[in-house]
C-alpha cells in the first residue's frame, strides 16, 4: 500500500479522553475512532490487526475441532427468560422492539441462542461431542465504558460452545479449549496467567480466566509462586486465621463513642488493632435491608456476597441513611449485629464466629459494644467466605504467601453443566435411548480487547510495537526524498519485489518531511523498516526493527534474505 | 473435515415455509436456520460459502483501491436526522435506546455514519480521492421478510463509499466500482445485467443495479436487445405515443354508467379500448388526498409517484372510501379529474394532456364524463412520466421493443453527489483554500443475497451445484463401506494428500448407507467427487463432477493430476 493513498488519520497529541497506552495509541495511530461512548469504528490499519488476531484464533479453534458458524446478534427475549438471564443482565443489555412489538436484545453472549439452535437438530449421543464457535460483535450496555477497546459497549468476541454427553466428556472439551487458548495467546505473544474465575451470571461451577499481565488491566489476580494457585480477586479463597478463638468470653460492655463512626476512628479510640472489630455493612437488596458482618481489618467481596445471595450486581446497593436508622435506631456508623430490628437479615463471615470479644456498633447513636461474642450475643447466617483477597494473604493450597497483580481478561472458559440445556429444554438420546440434557461448556476470547492487551504489553513512548504476525503491515519503506527519482525507483523496486513474495508492505511516498514519516512509522508500529535515502545511488538502504531500533546499512541485494530471516525468527514464512 | 464430526443437519424434505430453490436448498442442506422471521443463523457449511463470497468481493475491492474498515452497526439518531432519513426509513429501521435513553438505529446503511467519520479527519483535496468499504451485517425491519437469504431483516453486505473533489472525479470513482463489480460477479459465476436504477431514498441522480438473472428474483427489469438500454421496472422510462392528439375536441357529455366502476367494465359498456379512458387513482399522502390521472390502459408506477412527491413509501396509501366520498361527492369507482372538491391536489401524467376526448369518472355516483379534454375541462400538475413499464414497450433509446425479465438485485451503485456531505456538513479545502462539500458515491453488494442468487442459477432437483471457488469444500470423498479397512485407508490417504496441497476436502466416513451419502453429497453440492468402493483393492476410484455427473473410473495415482486440472479449468490452483 502506498501511504500517500492510505486512510490513516494520525494525531500528533494524545487525545485527552484516553488514560491508558492502548487507548491513546490506537487513537493517535488512526486505528480506531469513537462513535459514541464505548462504541468504536475500526479504521483500515486497526481493522487489519483485528482481522489478523481473529485469524490466529480461528486457526486454533479449527485445529481444536471447533466448527465456525455465525449467529444473529439479535436474540428474542423468550430465550433469555427461559434461563432467567433477562432480568439478570438487566440494564447491561441493549434491548429493542421490532415492528410487531416483539422484544429482542443485542446479544452479550449466545448460550441460550445456540442451545436453542441445536435443540432439535442434534438428537443422538452419536452426534456428540460437538463444539461450535463464532467471531462476532457483542453488546453490553456498560455503565462506565472506558479505556478504548478494553471495556466497550460493543466489542468483537470469539465465543465457542461445547455439547457433551456427560460431565467427564465436558471436562475433556474444556481441557481441549484450554490448550487451544494457550496456543492462541502464545502465538499472539501475550504474557498471561490462567487463573480461577468466578462463574457469576454464567452459571456452572468451574471457570478460568486468561489474564494478560498488565498494570493497565482492570482485573486483579492473586497468585502463588510456590505452587500453581492463581485466582481472580473475586474468586480467590481468603485464608484468615483467627488468633484469639481460645480467649475467654468477657461480659458485654456498652461504650460511649461520641462521633466515632469509622474503623480508623475506633482503632484510635480503643487503641486496639482493626482485627478486634466486627465491621457491619448495610445493604439494600431488592429494596430490603441486609446487614453483613466481617472482620474489621478486611474488605467485603461483593461478588462472593452476590453469589451467596444468588443475585446480580444491579439488585444490590449500599443502604441509605433512612434504612439504616430504621433497622438500627441509630445514625450511620453505629450499626452492629446485636439488637437489630426484628426480621433484619444478618450475614456473618464464618471467621466472626470464632473471634472472641469483638467490638461492634451498638445500634444506638454514639454507642459501641465491647466483648461481643457470636452465639452468646447474636446469631446470623454464617457464610464461609465473604472476604476480599489481599497481597500477602496465605495461599489456600500451600500456605505460602500470595502475590497480587493486575491483568486484562482476554479469555475465559466455563464449565456450564446443564444450566442452559435445562433452561431451554435441549436433550439428546443416550446409548440406551434415554433422554438426557446436554452438558455444556462456553469459551470466550475478546478479540478487540486482545488487540488492546498486545499494545499494553508492547509499546514505547513513540508508539506501538506490533508482533510481526499481527502487524497491520509487515514492512515499511520510508523514502527520504520523494523528489529524488533514484530513491523512488529503488523504493518501488523493493516494494514490488516484497509484494510479489506476499509480504505486506507500506511505501511511505508521502510528500512529508522525513521526521514526520519516522514519527508515524514508530507510532503505527510496523515491525520491519527500510529507509531509502542518499545511499540509494549505491544500492544501500537502512534496515532496522521496530522492537530494537538498531540501524544497519545494507546492500539492497541482501534485503530479501534478511527480511526472510526475520520472518523465520518469528515462526513465519513468505506467502509466495 | 471428517463428516462423521461435522455439524450438518440436513433435512430429507423441503421445509414447508420455503418457496424458492435457494431457500429450500439452504435449509435442506443444513447451511442456514431461521431464528425468527427474516433472521438466520449461518451454519458451518453455509458460513464457509459466505466467507468465500466475502473474500472474492474483498479482493476486488482491494484491487480497486478501496480500503477496508469496520463501522458499528449502532448509529445515533442525530446523524440520520441531519439528512432527513430518520423519518424516511420509518418502521423499516430497528431502533433502540441505550441506558441513558439516547436513541440509535441498527444501520440499514452507513452514508451518514461514514460522512461523519471522515468529516474532521479528511481536510484537504490532497487526501482525495478516498474510497472505504466494510463487510458487515445490516438491518432492515422488512414488513414481509421472505425467500430465505433473499429478503431478510438482517443480511450481510459489502458497502463502500467514495469521496471526491467534484462530480467528474466522483464519476471516475463510480466507473472504477462498476468495473470492480463486473469482475466480482464474473468471478462469482453469475449471469447478470447492469440496469439503470431508481435512486429513491438514497438520493443523487444516477444509479445502477446489478441484477442476477433469475425467475425467483423480486426485481423486474426492462431491457433492449437492439441497444444497451436496461433499467429496473421502477426506473424505466415509458414511451407512450398518444394516437389521437390531433382529434377535434368534442362537447362534454354526462353518461349514466350504473354500477360500472372498473376500467374493464367501462371498456365493455362503451365498447371502446382502455386507452380511451383516463384512470383516476386516489391516494392518501400523509393523510391528505391526492388524485392521479393516467391513461386507462396503463398502471401507475408508485416509485415514480413517490419520487415526484419526494416522499417515502410509508407516507402514502390508497385512500379509503370516506376520503373518496369527501373529495368526489361520489362512491368509489366514479372519481375523475373534473369537479373535484376545491383544494384537492391533482397530478396528471403528461400523456393525458395530449389525449383527446377522454372518458373519465364524473365525481357523481353512476356517472362518467365523455369527451373530457385537458385544459378545457380540467387542469392539474403535469408530471412527465408516472407509468409502469411493460413488456413490448418502446425502447427510449432506440425505438425497438423492450423485453422484461426478473432478476435478483445483488449489487447497486449510486452517484450521491453532496446530499450527505451537505446534511452532515462535511467539507474539504480545495487547491485555492476554499471549503467545498465532498462529492460522494455509495456502492453495495448483498453478500448473503449473492449466495442465494448463485444457488438460484446453479442447482438441480438433487441439490446445489456450487462453483468451485465458493463451494464450502472443494472435494468430497465418499467411502462406500466404512468397515472395509482397505477403503478407509485409501480414502484417508487421498484425504491427507489433498489436504497437504491445501485442498478443502470432506471425507464422508459416516456409518450410513451409500445412498444417504450420495444424496447428501448432491444436496450440499460439492464440485469434485471421489467414491472409494470395491475398486480400492486395485487402487481404482470413481471420479465425477457435480455439474455433469459423468462418472469415470480412474487410478488413484492419476487423481491429484486430474483434480489439479479441474482447479485450472476454474482459474484456480492448489494452495500449497
Amino acid at each position: 500500500m502506498k501511504m500517500s493513498k492510505m486512510y490513516m488519520p494520525t494525531l500528533k497529541e494524545d487525545p485527552s479522553e484516553a488514560e491508558i497506552a492502548s487507548h491513546k495509541l490506537l487513537l493517535r495511530s488512526g486505528m480506531i475512532r469513537q462513535l459514541v461512548s464505548g462504541v468504536y469504528s475500526y479504521l483500515p490499519l486497526g481493522y487489519r490487526v483485528i482481522r489478523k488476531v481473529e485469524q490466529i484464533v480461528r486457526e486454533e479453534m479449527d485445529v481444536a475441532g471447533s466448527q465456525e458458524l455465525l449467529m444473529s446478534p439479535i436474540q428474542p427475549r423468550e430465550l433469555w427468560e427461559a434461563t432467567g438471564r433477562w432480568a439478570n443482565f438487566g440494564p447491561e443489555m441493549f434491548t429493542l422492539l421490532d415492528r410487531n412489538s416483539r422484544e429482542f436484545c443485542l446479544g452479550p453472549t449466545h448460550e441460550e441462542y445456540i442451545t436453542d439452535l441445536i435443540k432439535n437438530e442434534v438428537k443422538s449421543y452419536k452426534q456428540l461431542p460437538l463444539n461450535l464457535y463464532q467471531i462476532q460483535t457483542k453488546y453490553r450496555d456498560e455503565k462506565r465504558p472506558r479505556f478504548g477497546l478494553m471495556r466497550g459497549r460493543e466489542f468483537i468476541m470469539k465465543d465457542a460452545y461445547s455439547f457433551d454427553v456427560d460431565e467427564e466428556a465436558m471436562i475433556r472439551a474444556y481441557d481441549i479449549m484450554w490448550k487451544s487458548y494457550d496456543k492462541a495467546f502464545t502465538r499472539l505473544n501475550l504474557k498471561y496467567k490462567v487463573v480461577e474465575g468466578d462463574t457469576g451470571a454464567m452459571g456452572g461451577r468451574v471457570s478460568h480466566e486468561f489474564m494478560a499481565m498488565s498494570e493497565a488491566g482492570e482485573g486483579f489476580m492473586a497468585y502463588c509462586e510456590a505452587c500453581d494457585y492463581a485466582a481472580t480477586d473475586e474468586k480467590a479463597t481468603v485464608v484468615y486465621n483467627v488468633e484469639n478463638s481460645n480467649q475467654e468470653e468477657l461480659p458485654l460492655e456498652k461504650v460511649l463513642t461520641e462521633n466515632v463512626t469509622t474503623i480508623e476512628g475506633l482503632e484510635d479510640f480503643f487503641k486496639i488493632d482493626k482485627s478486634s472489630f466486627g465491621k457491619a455493612l448495610v445493604y439494600s437488596v431488592k429494596g430490603k435491608p441486609l446487614v453483613v458482618v466481617i472482620p474489621g481489618d478486611r474488605e467485603l467481596n461483593e461478588i462472593k456476597l452476590e453469589n451467596y445471595l444468588e443475585i446480580s450486581s444491579h439488585d444490590i446497593e449500599m443502604a441509605d441513611e433512612e434504612m439504616i436508622i430504621d433497622i438500627t435506631g441509630a445514625n450511620k456508623g453505629f450499626t452492629g449485629p446485636v439488637g437489630l430490628k426484628e426480621g433484619t437479615r444478618l450475614l456473618v463471615d464464618s471467621r466472626i464466629k470464632d473471634m472472641k470479644n469483638l467490638i461492634v456498633g451498638g445500634n444506638e447513636t454514639d454507642i459501641h459494644l465491647k466483648n461481643v461474642n457470636y452465639g452468646r450475643d447474636f446469631q446470623g447466617e454464617v457464610v464461609e467466605d465473604l472476604l476480599m483477597i489481599r497481597d500477602g494473604d496465605i495461599c489456600p493450597k500451600c500456605d505460602e504467601k500470595l502475590k497480587m497483580a493486575r491483568g486484562i481478561e482476554v479469555g475465559n472458559i466455563f464449565q456450564l453443566g446443564t444450566k442452559y440445556s435445562e433452561g431451554i429444554g435441549a436433550k439428546y438420546l443416550d446409548e440406551n435411548g434415554k433422554e438426557k440434557y446436554f452438558v455444556m461448556g462456553s469459551y470466550g476470547i475478546g478479540i478487540t480487547r486482545t488487540v488492546a492487551a498486545i499494545i499494553e504489553q508492547s509499546h514505547d513512548e513513540n508508539g506501538i510495537i506490533w508482533p510481526l504476525n499481527v502487524a497491520p503491515y509487515e514492512v515499511i519503506i520510508t523514502v527520504i526524498n520523494t523528489k529524488d527519482e533514484e530513491q523512488m525507483n529503488l523504493s518501488q523496486n523493493i516494494y514490488d519485489e516484497l509484494a510479489k513474495k506476499g509480504v505486506e508492505v507500506l511505501l511511505d511516498d508521502r510528500k512529508e518531511r522525513a521526521g514526520v514519516k519516522f514519527n508515524d512509522r514508530d507510532l503505527i508500529g510496523i515491525p520491519i523498516r527500510i529507509v531509502v535515502g542518499k545511499g540509494a545511488a549505491d544500492g544501500m538502504v537502512e534496515y532496522s526493527l521496530r522492537k530494537t531500533g538498531e540501524k544497519e546499512d545494507i546492500n539492497v541485494n541482501d534485503l530479501i534474505k534478511i527480511i526472510e530471516e526475520e520472518f523465520k525468527n518469528n515462526g513465519m514464512a513468505f506467502k509466495s
